[in-house]
């Protein structure tokens, strides 16, 4: 489009819109749509043809409908903190913002839910179901920030993930607005719905099939105490072991975590949390649940750490011991960023058994790369957050992180795991969709998206590569022998 | 289709079938086919075109292929057990019976799974990971007798679904033969998956999607112990105050189940289950795990009954008395069928906080139509199993059962739930997908089917209503003012 008709169709949409929401919600001008131009993931940029932030339900389902009719693509935005750039606008696209129905609408304590707008913030969700002794169980790293409309769009974990499942183990209905501004209710109270399960379909599918305007979650209640047991490991191949020795032993620990080396060091140089500094890799355990059932659980983890071949194993002697002891792991992102000019945070699943091989072949490749590799991760489910430290001002090392991240991702795929855990697919990672299904597999996506969106308004471009898009890639793929990231294309 | 074409048309496909399969494994005689003529519905029958049992993956791609080549519909069936009419076949459809795909290929200790053929019988999967200290937690009742593969198409429940989820919660990935005969895999090791949520679309869709060949189904380890509370009630409401209590105090039992005076008397008389006959309602109340957190917990489950107005609370002093309270339940439906010529069973799901107040308005119905109900249900996820009690040799009688059951299914809708719990929509209870979902979701369940299924050839006409069959079933309801069963239209 040329600037004249997008200027054109800007002008026109924002009249439109004007006629259905206050002006002060149509975001018009450059200034005022430069915040929304990236997520989380800030390689990608693109200025959105305009920003709308509705109010209601109503307001969402005449957004949708006016696009609709004149065929402009819409990209919804939760917090905006998303890794994998699900929430990047398109430049003849509008932006919609659900940062205003940020309300929660109620707290059913007597069937452990509530109904939430998705502009709500994760953690204040769990903050008004506290005085009930109830709680919201996903906690992704960005849980003070990210909004549940969010969580939703990319099947959002977090350290718990392991015990109380993803997101989409802890919704029970969805109010949806389709592309052409209809108004679906999608799940319900049972633990069934008869049909399609339209609602797991919905969940972690990045906006491509419809706007999610309310959400009903399940909430659980407080666990009567929590107690954390923190484990030094002279090698990581056997803190690895350690992880997959624990899981078979039948515990199923609310949190279990691995540190590396270069992860735990920067940690506890930011937030001093008692680390043993010398330790190739720790594991941080936590167990939670009665009172009688944490003491006696923790008695066989110490136990079981020993038996892995632990150098040290410490309880965590109170609360304050014990939120330091986390505080330092969830700091691990941040605390890399003091030691590095710049990092590459990835994000794969492996099944857990392939955990030493996996840690050794990174450990491998950071010297065949010559760059740092900090591993931070959800070691109990196997999903890892390899940190690449790299320094973007030195000419090529951006482009060695970006191949270095590559192979990691194509490791996950050749030992059974995936290239997304809990950060999505959205534009980061496109291409290697195409490594990690067959065109018969991506022909279905692309069906199910038709089947809600048959003219490709909702978030076009994202998370399912088109087949031509692999094909461009598999042949680069044969001929460089590797998986490329999107930004070293342009597009 | 005249009896020649069809005559015609089951030669053609049996000689192309044989090209591929030998010959034992395709029946042809009436005789052979006449089992397959229904499910555990059995008040639906419909003798099959062919039926042709494969042996291994690729000969369902092989006969999927010839089907599709023919525009030939097919219908798959596990056990037949289950109880909506889902393998009901089609007189001019083939029935692909997986029953010879049953080998379990792989117990997997290291990741707590099991890689399982569709035709092996849910509790085989139990019994082969029993030595590892695992088990697969989905129980239906049927699990003697009903297969993986059923249970998947399903989304099959039981009594420990409350705590452990069903079939799609225990899932982890499905290698599935499409209807053009193209194999995939769906899902894998990871928690999350990138792309579309197709596992959890493809578990409970009916056989409506594809054809599962192969299951990895999660496995756990089995609790340290088991203990179960039966307490009784003088009347039937409070019994199910006291099941929203127990939820409401954080209680999350293994097993929540309830009977009613008529059920728990029929299963006393049959089992001699140590029932107290005299009771209204009875609650049976089981919690697993390690042995302290059970003492415990049984201790409050205990408290908590009696605080509700319990007038009797006995815990099982010993696994042999465990095992007789549950006999009583699992076998209230049989202990029904030996007080009443015959029974309708009902599977709806309400919000548990509705329970009392749907109690007494079945107990108010049951006078209205002047037949018997008795009551059997998964109380603590809402899921009721209502039995109606009628005699099929009165005239009349069978119509007002089903015009009882048809007002059952209207109140779940009415209060917020839905018309299934976990034996599926099939045929029995397609109509009431009407009151369920409005058009624009039934045309979205359809454009989904049309993306994995775009002639309709995979078990057509089940689970998900035509909007013109909603509009004649509409225009009864607003005339009768009530849900009917499809077999009462001549079909």
């Amino acid at each position: 489009m040329h600037n004249s008709e997008i200027d054109s169709l800007r002008r026109r949409l924002a009249r439109r819109f004007a006629e259905h929401l206050a002006d002060e919600y149509i975001l018009r001008d450059e200034a005022e749509r430069r915040p929304y131009e990236c997520d989380g993931l800030a390689a990608y940029r693109h200025l959105p043809l305009l920003v709308v932030l509705p109010g209601n339900i109503a307001e969402v389902q005449a957004v949708m409908r006016i696009c609709h009719e004149e065929g402009v693509p819409v990209v919804a935005r939760g917090a905006g903190t998303g890794l994998s750039g699900g929430a990047l606008p398109l430049e003849d696209g509008v932006l919609l913002s659900l940062a205003r129905l940020n309300r929660i609408l109620a707290i059913d304590p007597d069937n452990c839910c509530a109904r939430v707008q998705p502009g709500v913030r994760n953690l204040a969700i769990s903050e008004a179901a506290r005085p009930h002794g109830l709680y919201y169980a996903p906690d992704p790293s960005s849980q003070i920030a990210c909004t549940i409309g969010g969580n939703i769009a990319e099947n959002a974990g977090g350290v718990h993930c392991l015990k109380y499942g993803l997101t989409v183990n802890n919704i029970q209905a969805l109010e949806v607005v389709t592309v052409e501004g209809e108004r679906l209710t999608i799940g319900g109270s049972g633990l069934d719905s008869p049909g399609y399960d339209l609602l797991a379909l919905m969940t972690g599918s990045e906006g491509m099939l419809g706007i999610v305007v309310e959400a009903t979650v399940r909430l659980l209640p407080i666990p009567e105490r929590a107690q954390v047991v923190m484990a030094a490991f002279d090698d990581v191949e056997t803190a690895g072991q350690a992880v997959a020795d624990i899981i078979a032993a039948g515990i199923l620990p609310a949190g279990l975590e691995m540190m590396d080396n270069p992860s735990l060091r920067a940690a506890e140089d930011f937030v001093h949390a008692g680390y043993p500094v010398e330790a190739a890799a720790i594991l941080l355990c936590e167990v939670d649940g009665d009172n009688e059932a944490v003491s006696e659980e923790i008695a066989r983890v110490r136990q079981r750490l020993l038996d892995s071949g632990a150098t040290e194993v410490r309880t965590a002697m109170n609360d304050e011991e014990r939120a330091r002891f986390w505080a330092g792991r969830k700091a691990a992102f941040p605390a890399v960023g003091r030691i590095s000019p710049d990092y590459y945070c990835m994000d794969g699943t492996i099944p857990r058994k392939h955990l030493p091989r996996v840690l050794r072949e990174i450990s491998e490749m950071s010297e065949q790369f010559g760059l740092r590799a900090a591993n931070v991760f959800h070691a109990g489910d196997g999903n890892l957050h390899p940190l690449i430290l790299y320094d973007g001002n030195q000419p090529g090392e951006l482009e060695r992180a970006e191949e270095f991240g590559g192979k990691i991702l194509e490791l996950c795929v050749e030992v059974g795991g995936t290239i997304t855990g809990e950060h999505g697919v959205g534009m980061e990672k496109i291409n290697q969709m195409c490594a990690q299904f067959p065109p018969e597999e991506l022909q279905l996506f692309h069906a199910v998206k038709a089947a809600f969106d048959p003219q490709g308004l909702l978030n076009p471009g994202k998370a399912i590569p088109t087949l031509n898009r692999c094909a461009e890639f598999g042949a680069m793929h044969v001929k460089a022998g590797d998986l490329r990231f999107p930004h070293l294309e342009r597009f």
